[in-house]
């Protein structure tokens, strides 16, 4: 794709937060995009500085501005990258799709569910694309996994377990990662639900193409004086009879993030761990385990178009990362051209972040009411 | 020890059963125990063949018939393996333990509340011993875990998250070691949960030093035919806060006897797994992960007695089998020697047993009506 | 094998020594052999209150006592296991080989070539059996992994590389254990290099099913004060072709009882470790890697019969040892019964014995010859 | 760093070389660089082609014509990547030398030992900067690595063992990156020491801090046709007493990029694999295993430096690459600047690459002389 490079805008990102900057370098990695503006911050000063640090042609003050200026001009941005609190998503996300910026964002799709269902109707009367981050579905082998359960291999599935488990929040919620995280005039109602669960059943749902029928959850909060949960136990029961698990915590001391996916049917079985992404364990029943491997021998079409180099030379978080960026690259060229949008293309759309939303309210809304069976 | 040798009998283990090899096994592994009599399977034919290819000096058509013949010998035995189906253990238990003939006896306790509620009975009437073969409980690192946590290494518990995953029922269920656990006459109300799932239950309230305040579980048969659940999620409320999750399966292709524990506190975690079982997993928060290894550094006092060689040389399955059995013998001797029992033996008694049927009952009624919390 | 259990006698292993502790459980793991008399030590006091300890019906102030009063026995032992110091190996196994009595000797086999060879000379001569406990050969694993080289799995070997690596000398060596490795005297020409360097070797040969052309060394005494290796590389040729390498060390932190095997062929590879015995990685080339488990799905014939309990149920150092000793009492009971050995029996013998003294003298001799080339 | 991005040229990489594509990533991931010109390959219209897709803004026939006419624009590149095969590397890095513009070189240095000097030479002559891509010395845990033997975290180093393992020329070398390795003409006197051999080296040396003494090496050609080693054993004795390993194969089947090290010293010990970069095993003498982690609890300066993203989200080979560019940048950054270079950059020089051409040289003078001890 030898075309001019898409002109990014960034809302949210600045100084040192971690999401920004895992935005920037994914969108730099396969070149795809060039970042020309941002507002980085809410505080003016610290917007301007970042954006001085990091050589951007156009500074705003914020995403309300930053849009209306954008959108006036003839290189103003294509794209915008939303990497705020998810409060702001959905009020900065609206403001550029109703002027035909596309929207790249992170996740969960917004604080509330009011939010949400405004964000999804801005997008669906919208031309410009938009794309939620779940970068995990970008890994190679999490291609593999989904491509090989469509195919059969693992027969009828019966079980869907995932877990996503840190341990950062085993103490007192300190810095800035943290503080809004515990909030929910920031996050919302989910804490690790929203945070990290969100990923997990996006991840279980992107790999199964299971639906989740019903869930049954148990959210604590451990943390001293902390009101969103920290950890969540979730029961899963998926639309055609498979059941399963969902662990998430930020109190678990040994596990830095521990997103593991394990997939069962009638003929087979599948287990993957993002802290080891290039692998794969493959059993069909009755024979020996099989660990595939990235871009290595038995690699499906999804696995080697998801890859850039020989299997062995570890790919990890940001190319993943970069492969949503990429797609979502493609996405936009296909615009740019008139073109129909590739079939191939794998990005996780409002609708994935609408059931991310509905996952989150059903797992608060289960918890509260003894952990009884509701649907999302 | 260096004691005569305890005279042994068995009911059940005939054949090629496993688990009756595994007993006997454990019981000479040690040197303690003599096997000299047995009521070794239902079908005098095979328990006189079975008995002859062992060498067994004496062989019985009936464990009542054993039982009464040899508690009028002098050589008699002095302790009974119990190794049938669970519908046998109660009349069989209970024939011995009344003629103060010490029983060893495999797990669940028995196939019925009622059976379970008859034997406890019996055992608190006997000055005979009775020991339940939780066997997991023998791994020297699992008693290093549980001394850690006894000595405040975790800090104040949070989570207690435990499964038992096997694929051995993934097809129909074939060969004697799986027809009768799928038939409620034999096996009980639990399928998965009763033959694996009291093992995941007993090993994590062995190490936690937990009781279970509440628990909602989700119980399904996925084999064709089957009644009996094959695989059960359970959420689990720790008595004092602490929450936790159980799954155990049989049709989990590519798990053989993954039996894994995890237990978080404020300033800890631990980690172990039954199929790598001579290390544990310690992160003290905030520290690096520390693998700890059966009699290696950092060994605590149990888990050296329980090992026999030295770290980096594998003990296994059996060996930690055969620390129940020399338990039971000092036990044993120490009846013999009418001196009291040593203060620092670890065995499944019958309150394990009975905690274990009321945690099976639990999880059958919860799943029945609608995973809803039930008291065990 | 229901026959009257073998009589056995043990020189060495008195006190806490490791290896008669071992010997001792290999011998009762599998129920073919009673231990019924000892000369335990050097030490006749410590003889005598080890037998004590043991229950022994005789023991003997030493070896040569022992032997004629045995022999002159109608109830005297048929079997001796000899685990002292390597220098006492040859005059006690010589000693009950020409009365008739079969031995089951601890590795290496001698101190030096000329005992060596007057031990060879004695086995050759005698009816009695002479077995040698390179007791690594008896993991289900490693007869799997022999099995499919010998069926062809591999293809043409090119490649047998081995190691075995331990850290315990890594300070002074003190205690017991470590004494006598690190004397001349009473270990032979070789410190690490005869002690495990030897079994390294045994193993890869055992495998392989290659013979060693020649080889360079290059020894090293890191300790202080120590004469005698403490680690040694070495460059294999193996006749046919094929190369290699030995790595042994007992100064490498980190590492307990690291003995691993990898065998390259033109057509796949396999690779295995000691410390997670269970299991075995076959690659056939350019497909993924297979993880084949103890008595699991794939399992060969040796595999299986090697085994006792299902797979994922660990088996570990005790069962491999006692393995032997089990192949040991068939060959012996075919004696009691003038029948031919079974084919099948696979255990090291005095050629093996041999070819490892061998292996130490040439590794000695071509690391004081600035690590040259030599014949074994 | 905000300055005006570095203008990049490229000499090789066209097509689907994997090398090149490499290269691109590594330079445009932290933004520090513009590619903007290239020779791509030494067929023009091949190289017309690459260049288009790419999107430079100037392509040229060849490095001669690229260097000349490079040099003579205002807005010519300031540096150049040359990824060719070896063979080529010498004359192209030469003639930007020459032109003060700075060279990034794929290694090994050279393909023979008149290049390197020459090369040598020019370099020293030179005000630009030369770094060869030894990119394993960018990985986070090996700056770790690194740090904590210059502090003394092991002790007196006393092992030094390092492999390189593959299996991708089992069979016939076919394809692009198979032909050129095979051919002395192109590759130079060095198979697969050349290749990966001293990537393994100097990992070995950049890690450990030790100087090479003597070794003694065993090549070997399996290969049918093969005249270059395409797997070597050698034994290595570093300066001040300490040993070695080295084994590079690259026809072992199930071994991807296995590049593995271990270090160990009288008072600790560490093991990293690249198939696993982020973590690092380290054990201080006589205390548990630690699993160290990427920017993880008990990071070094240089482990936290050279990563990206918290710990637990795998960073790889591609991060690890781009270490080199952007230590590069900051170098080329002080160069524009008219400063001094930073002290603690890191990135493999061409003493580095003179000495990894010795290692070759001497690995096969050594294997020539029948395996005599050689000095580099």
């Amino acid at each position: 794709m030898a075309n001019a490079p898409i002109r990014l805008g960034m809302v949210g990102g600045g100084g040192d937060a971690f999401i920004g900057g895992v935005h920037r370098i994914a969108a730099r990695l396969d070149g795809h995009y060039t970042l020309v503006a941002g507002a980085l911050s809410s505080t003016p000063e610290r917007a301007r500085a970042s954006a001085e640090a990091l050589g951007l042609a156009r500074s705003y003050d914020d995403f309300a501005q930053m849009a209306e200026a954008e959108a006036a001009r003839d290189d103003g941005i294509e794209a915008v990258a939303i990497v705020t609190p998810n409060h702001v998503h959905a009020d900065a996300a609206i403001a550029f799709l109703e002027r035909g910026i596309h929207v790249i964002c992170d996740k969960p799709l917004t604080a509330t569910m009011e939010d949400a269902a405004r964000l999804a109707e801005a997008a669906r009367h919208s031309d410009a694309l938009f794309m939620l981050t779940h970068n995990y579905t970008g890994y190679p082998m999490i291609r593999q996994a989904r491509e090989m359960i469509a195919a059969g291999d693992l027969g009828k599935l019966r079980l869907v377990n995932v877990e996503y488990v840190q341990d950062w929040m085993t103490g007192p919620a300190e810095g800035k990662q943290a503080e809004w995280r515990v909030d929910p005039a920031r996050s919302g109602a989910g804490g690790s639900i929203g945070d990290i669960g969100t990923h997990a059943y996006n991840l279980a749902c992107f790999v199964s193409g299971l639906t989740l029928d019903r869930l049954a959850a148990d959210l604590d909060a451990f943390g001293a004086g902390r009101t969103l949960d920290d950890n969540a136990h979730v029961m899963l029961r998926w639309q055609g009879g498979a059941k399963g698990m969902l662990w998430c915590s930020q109190v678990a001391p040994g596990n830095e993030n521990g997103l593991r996916l394990r997939v069962f049917g009638d003929a087979g079985g599948l287990e993957w761990s993002q802290e080891e992404p290039n692998t794969l364990w493959f059993t069909p029943f009755g024979e020996p385990k099989r660990l595939l491997t990235r871009n290595g021998a038995g690699a499906t079409a999804g696995n080697t178009t998801a890859s850039r180099i020989p299997g062995g030379h570890p790919e990890g978080y940001l190319e993943a990362f970069a492969n949503l960026y990429t797609a979502a690259a493609q996405a936009i060229q296909a615009r740019r051209e008139g073109a129909p949008l590739p079939d191939d293309l794998l990005f996780p759309t409002i609708e994935d972040g609408l059931d991310g939303m509905r996952f989150i309210e059903a797992c608060v809304r289960s918890s509260a009411n003894d952990s009884s069976w509701v649907t999302p």
